[in-house]
This record gives structure tokens, sequence and C-alpha cells, in this order.
């Protein structure tokens, strides 16, 4: 099953859905997952791709690949698998790297990554896993490495959306589609 | 401060948002601190609201007093002050209870509730602080307690919003209104 | 059931404790239940006593209200609903401050405070928590924040003995008197 | 250094306590360390001893040997060095054996013990390390292993008396006197 | 860098030694980095050859591609990249399955198994991370599942080896040849 | 029982293995209880044999008390009896020191040591407990403490060799024997 909870196909979705995520499926070749999963409840998917949009699709700030470096490293520390392997498709294809996004899930918190990439994924590590722990001595230490307080928002804000989402796929035992584990994997670094 | 990047005010707010919290502003006679310090990204803020009232107003399934229990003890676990302070209020009142939310946002794991009760917040702390671990044994369990399939994603899914929301006010350190703290203490149990 | 173990009311006490009980319950209007619980234990009672206001009641070094920063501080991050709630009363009470216990209960590890709060609640957590971990390094911090050797021997001590009253807490599933929940939410500022 | 805060000698301690911890000294034939550590508070030394004798000398009950048990079995868990070299000596002599202690210290959550020795110290150990997850079933398990109420109290409040002396103890850096180690090796099983 | 302290090539390494890896390296296509790394300790790097082949191409009791699902799951639990990636590209192959290493990797605790492959799972996962609760009940468990003696201990062998490998490799900070990501990932399964 | 899975005497054991444990038994007047229980896979025991041999009896960097010191550090933080009793043995005879091994293993991260030490202690700490965080900045540290490239590995290699024993101990609930709970306890300092 890819769903616990059952899925809903793109032809049951409302119309609106529909057709939006009829514009994602057209463009990978298949639904993902996810949507499928939450089509059941329509405004709280409608909710979920509003927000994802509002700050996965941001044009200032972190690039795009920067963004799904959050995903992966928050969704890896919080060994999730859909995620994992969704947002590692698009984080090779996005960073045009083959091995990143499989070294970024497996071990975030140690692997190599150049001085930003680096403050990025510690500041998220930091609010993803014991939020509690989390203050400015964590914000203090991305202004250093150079983050305005637009781009730790964002990072801030994308570790808490998928601290949801990361979420939803546990609830649902949510299984990745088949065509996500070998995607981006033929990218030249 | 109430936020650490700073707050919007309402009237500063765009058309739609403003009006939207001024309802809520008015009930309460208060703008609460959230919606302030979200308010620099209306598509956030929008998406937030959506998805609040899509779970926290559904009519169906779960009282609105157990969606308010699912979130002071998911934020009492992931250690929120705001969360618990403002949704320990709504809870007070809620559950016409003036001492539950302290019971429960302090140890959400040994509090005494009754059998309903007890499988939500288990299922809510399950999810919330280690969700690797969240499986099937889980769903199980609820499910004997009687909880309905659609309540199960509701308890889920208001733990996977707070999950979001709990890191939010992590990464603002959110301040609760000084209102929160007294409101719905003089209610009889 | 106030106490997992039964009570045992201020008459049925021996003469000793039912007069020093006595002088407490007339100061609240209410015997707190702790001395309820552990009355049945005449011994213990009394050494609990003695060991509280040795340093509860200390007139050198920390403030009346330091000393129960450090109660609401470990009792928070021990889950104790009913230090919490009861010392978060004395709290209000001592600090002159309606927010202030909340605010430390719920996330004593980030709670805004001054530097000399801040050293204080760091020291006592670091013990309260891992105290395989606890040494030269956290003591050197608190020296550097201004605390002297008493202030420090104080807050470790009433440290020490708030992580067995938590614990005798835990063991009796001790209830907090309802009046406590109330008490000093009416403090200005 | 015996003691971080230095130590008190036993001709400068308070007449009563001179007495009483002289007794003590006569029959070990040295000063315990932890005396001279808390014995510039004499009002918190008497206290301690107090507690402790109203827990470890109750004849009712556990037996001594049993209370010891609980002793090294938590202070193992807290890696209290001081607890566990002192009263890992006084179980050898306790139990009339060589190897109890230090495999009870080394690993008490697996150390082979008969049933009743296995629920006290699993009763002791739930309540040592997370008290927020302690509960009804925890005493449950231990009436079915046949403790009785009064003597899962000493179970529980042992254990908590020793979540404090465990604390004092890393919190003073206490050093075991050099005759603890070797005391009580040649029993003979 | 490949390793954290250098590497040694098939060249340089002892004449037993460049055969031995030779071999491996033919049917490779390439010199797996952990020989590389070990290389300038030759008598360890025998060792740990031996005790790999001694354990990983037994014939009898787990199958190859079992022995292969204990490795990647404490791997991943361990998040070492290396082990990871390298092993997780030999599961694919001795499992012909290009999606199970992945769900694996990410969420041992949870991936979907077979009861006999959860049963091996779990009782790797559980000497793998908190080794001082590992005791009779896991046995028992595993036993449950049908696993045989000579299974248990391959299980826990294997776990136990890679405990090791899974240090050495973060110890060394050890890349994964290139190669590893994409092998086996066009298996029909 | 001595192990969970049975034990092979000296005259069961292949011939080189006989010889070679026969020669630690007439140095020590008893079979260590670890040959006793790989003994039925004789491979494995061989290459357990090995690779002990090249680290632990190595003779440039560490000093042998040194590297016992790694073993009863990590063995302390694993909680694996019979590590900690087998090799505390060797560490007071390597050491000429009765009281460190217990100190070290009961608290290995503040038992007090010179500085280098200290670095040693810590680097395997690290290493031992959770090595998804050990990265670069443990390995500075090492080297500032004045530690070699070589000693580091060593420390790191030692760690790990003890991460499998550990195991191998838990796996099989290994007992100590009892001669290794007295020897070298008349040390003098």
């Amino acid at each position: 099953m890819d769903s616990r909870f059952g899925v809903t196909e793109l032809e049951d979705l409302p119309e609106d859905l529909r057709e939006r995520i009829g514009v994602i499926a057209e463009k990978s070749g298949f639904v993902p997952n996810v949507f499928r999963a939450l089509g059941h409840r329509p405004a709280e998917l409608r909710a979920f791709l509003d927000y994802h949009d509002a700050l996965m699709e941001r044009s200032d700030g972190l690039s795009k690949a920067e963004r799904e470096l959050v995903v992966v490293a928050t969704s890896g520390a919080n060994h999730c698998t859909y995620c994992v392997v969704a947002h590692g498709a698009i984080l090779r294809i996005r960073a045009k790297d083959p091995q990143l996004a499989d070294r970024v899930a497996t071990n975030p918190w140690q692997v190599e990554l150049d001085e930003r990439g680096r403050a990025i994924v510690d500041l998220a590590l930091a609010l993803a896993r014991k939020p509690e722990l989390f203050g400015e001595a964590e914000i203090e230490a991305a202004r250093k490495a150079g983050l305005t307080e637009d781009e730790i928002w964002d990072v801030g804000a994308i570790t808490a959306l998928f601290a949801m989402s990361n979420r939803l796929a546990h609830l649902t035992a949510l299984r990745p589609n088949p065509e996500f584990y070998a995607m981006g994997r033929d990218q030249k670094r």
C-alpha cells in the first residue's frame, strides 16, 4: 500500500487540485504519492501545497538547491523515507550532483560541505531534532557564516515545514514512488 | 521583543489577512503574537491559517477540546512556550477545566486521562518526538482504544502541524501575549 | 486520589509534624499535598522538611526568588507536575511576576533571563538531567557569571534536593492542590 | 582534593555531628568523605543523615542488602563514582558476594538477578533516569513480582534519596576514600 | 580526500594483501576505499578481512542478502555513509531489489519487511545502538520468529563487526567510491 | 552459564588456537571466558585475536596502560560488564594503580586525568557512543593536546575494536571469570 490510509487518484480530486497536481504529474511523469495520500482531505492538501510553494519556490535568498539541502538534511535526521527518496532526487537534479543527497541524508551532521552549506545544515538540524535547545547561539552562528535574516528565516521555516511533512509521511507510512530512486543519478558533477 | 525577527501590526497586513485576523483579534481582545510574527511573509501566514483552520475547526471526529489536547500535549513535549501558554488557555476554555492544561503540558506522558484521552495523547506523543519509531503498533493501539481512522488522521495531522508551529515559535523566540496566561483559569470543573 | 499510596491528614500526624505543618497550612489556607503524601513515614517527612528549610529558607547568598527559580527550572526539566504547579505559584509570588514561572517551567533551556538568572538556571539544568557530564566547565561558567562558591553550592544542592522531591512526586503520582494553579497570577510586574 | 568545595574534618563539626559521624568512623576505620564534604553545612548534613538512616536502616520490608542493591544500581545508572565505590563496598559485605556490586554498577539493566531482585532494580531504574515516564505500569510490574506497597515505597524513596546524593557527589567532585575500593572483596559466596 | 589519514594504493600493500584485494578490485572494477584507508596498517587490515570473510561469506544459516540487510540496517542507524553506500550497493545486488537498501538505511526501525526480515533487523538494531539494554528478551523474540541459535549469533556478530567498521569509517571520514552510488539500481524486482 | 551460547573448552579448540590461548591461560592462571565463548567459531576467534594483538600489543605510540584506558573508558560507557571487569584488572596492573579502573569505568566523562589522558578518553568517548557526530573538531582537539596522527588512529581503532567486543559480550551475556574482580587491587600507587 502506498499510504496506510489509502490514496486518492488524480481524477478523483477537486478540480483545482486536479489541475495543480496535474501540472506536477506531467512534468515528473507520475503523481508523487504524497499528493495521493493527502488527497482525501482537500483543504489540508491545498494548504500543504500553498505552504510548500511559498517556501520552496521563493526566488529571494536561498537557492533552490539550498532549499532542498535543508529538506534532505532534516528528513535524513528524522529518518523519513519518503522525503529522503523524493527530495533526494530533486536535490541531485538541483545541485547537479549525483552523490550529495545520499551523503547528506545518511549523515547530515558530518557530511563535508562548504562553509555556507555547513551553516545552513547546522541551523536546520538544531531546530529539527531538539527544538527546545534552539536559541540565540544558533542564530548567531548562522549570521557569522554570512546568512541574512531572510535566509535564516527560510532555513528555519523549511525545517519547520518538513517537521510537519516528515510526520505526515510517518503517519501514513508513505511509500516513495519507484521512479524517485534512480532520478538524477546520472548527473555529471 | 515579541519575535526575534520583528512583528507586523494588523494594519500593515494585506487586506485579506487584516480582515481574517481582525475577526480573531476582536474575539480575543488582542492580536495573538503568532500572527504578528508571521505577518511579514503573507503567503506563509495565509497557508498557516488555512492549514490550522482545516484541522482545528473541523466538525467531524475529535471534539474541539480533544484537538487542543493534542496541541498542548505535543507542545509540552516540545517545550514550546508560546503554544503551551496560548493553547493552554484555549484548552482550559474548551475543556471547561482550569487545571487540565498545566497538567498536560508539564507531563503529557503520565497525566491522568480517561482511556480515550490517554490513547489520543499517546498517539500524538509517539509521532511528536521520535517519528522514526512510529508505526503500525501505535496505530493499532489507537484503534483498540476506539479511535476511528478519521480520528487517528486528525491526531496525527494536528501533531504534525504543531511540529511545524512549535518550531516556528522556537525560530522566532515567540512570546505569548500576556493575556493568555490567566485566560480560562476561573473555569468551574 | 491525591497520592498513589494514600494520604495522612494533619490531625493524624505526630505532634511535632502537626504543629510544623499546621503553621504552613494556616499561612496557605490549605495543607500542601506533599505533606499529606509523606505523612505515613514521619521520620522521612521530618528529614524532608529539615532539608527543605535548610536550603530554601537560608538567608545568605541566593534570594528567595532565585531559589524558587532553581526549583521551577529543574522540576520543569523533570516534568514534575506537583513541583511545577506548587513552586510555580511560589515563584510568581516571590518574583512578583505572573508570567515567569510558566515560561521557566515550559522551556528552562531558552527562557529569557538576565545573565545571573541564566547562569543559575544553566548550572541547575546541567546537574539535573545528565549529572554524569557535570564538571569543572559548568562550575567555571557559573563563577564567570559572578556566582560565589556559596551560591554555586546552593544552586547545586537545591537541584539535588528537587531531584529527590520530583521523584517522590512521580513515585506517588502526587496531585497539586487546586489552589496552587491560580495563586499569584494577579501579580503586577 | 576530596571535594571541590573543601572538606571539614571530624573535630571541626558541631558536637552532635562529631559524635554521630564518630561512631561511623570508628566502625569503618575512617571518615567517609561524603561527611567531610557536607560538613560545612551542618543543617544540611544533619538532614542528610536523618533521611539516610530513616530509609537505609529501616527494619521492615526490604533487606539491608536489597536497599544497597537499589543504591548501587541507580548510582551506576547515574555514573556516580563516590556512591558506586562506597556503597559497592557495603553491598559486597551485606550481600556476602564479592562480585555482585561490580556487575550491578556496570550494567544494572541486564545484570542477572532473581525475580525479586530484578523487579527491585527495574523499578529503581525507571524512576532514576526518566522519572517523567514513571507511572502505574512500573508500579504494577513491581506488585506482580510480589513487592508490597511498603517495599515499593522503599525502592522509590531510596532511588529518590540517591538521585540527590549522586548529584551532591557530582557537584562536589567527591572522591571515594581509598579504603572502599578493596573492602569486602574477599567475601565467600 | 578519501580518508582523513591518507590512503595506501594497491601496489604499495604487502604481497598477500595486494593479491587478496586485487581479486576484489578485479571483480568490482575498483579498489573499495576502505582497503586503501586501512592499508597503512597491514596487520589490522588482514584481521579486518579475515573477520569480514568469516562472517559475511559463511555458507550456513543467513543468506548473503540477509547478512547485507544487517549491515545496511545497523550502518543506517549509525549514520555511516561509507557503509550505507557501499553495502547498499551490495544489498541491491544480493536482494535483486533496487529500492530495499535506501529504505532500510533511511529508516531501519519501520521499513516494511517480512516477519523473518523484521526479526533480523530488530535484533540487529537492539544490539547496535543501546547494547547495555540488550538481553534475553531480544534473543527470545528472535527465537520466536524462527531464527536458530546459529542465525542469532550471525546477526549479533555481524552487528558487532559493523559497530567496528562504522567507527573506522567515522574515524577516517571515509568516502564511498563514486561507483557504489549507482550500482545495482537497475535490478528488476 | 558463562555464555548464553555455551562455551568451548581449551582442549576442544583447533590446535593453533589451543596453543595461542594456552599461553594466555598459563600466564593468567585461567582461560578468560571470552575465548571460551568465541571458541565454537574458530575463524572468528582467530580474527579477533589477530585484531586484538595488532592494536593492543603494538609497541609504538600509546603506552600499554593508555591502550587499556581506552578499553575501560569505552566499555564503561557501553556498560559492558565483561570488558570492564577483565580489562579493569589489566588496567590496574598496567597503570600500577588500584583505583583508576573503577573510576574510569564508572564515569569516564568526568574522571580526573592529566591533559593527555583526558584527551585520549574524550576522543574515545566521542567515537564510542554517538559516532555520527564524530568529526574534525574531535580530531583537532586531540591534536591540540599533543596526540600524533598515529596515536589518534590507535585511540580510534581500539575504540572501534571494543565497540565490537562489547557487543559480542552483550550478545553472549558473557560472564567475567571470578579471578578478574580482585586482580591488581593491591597495587601501590
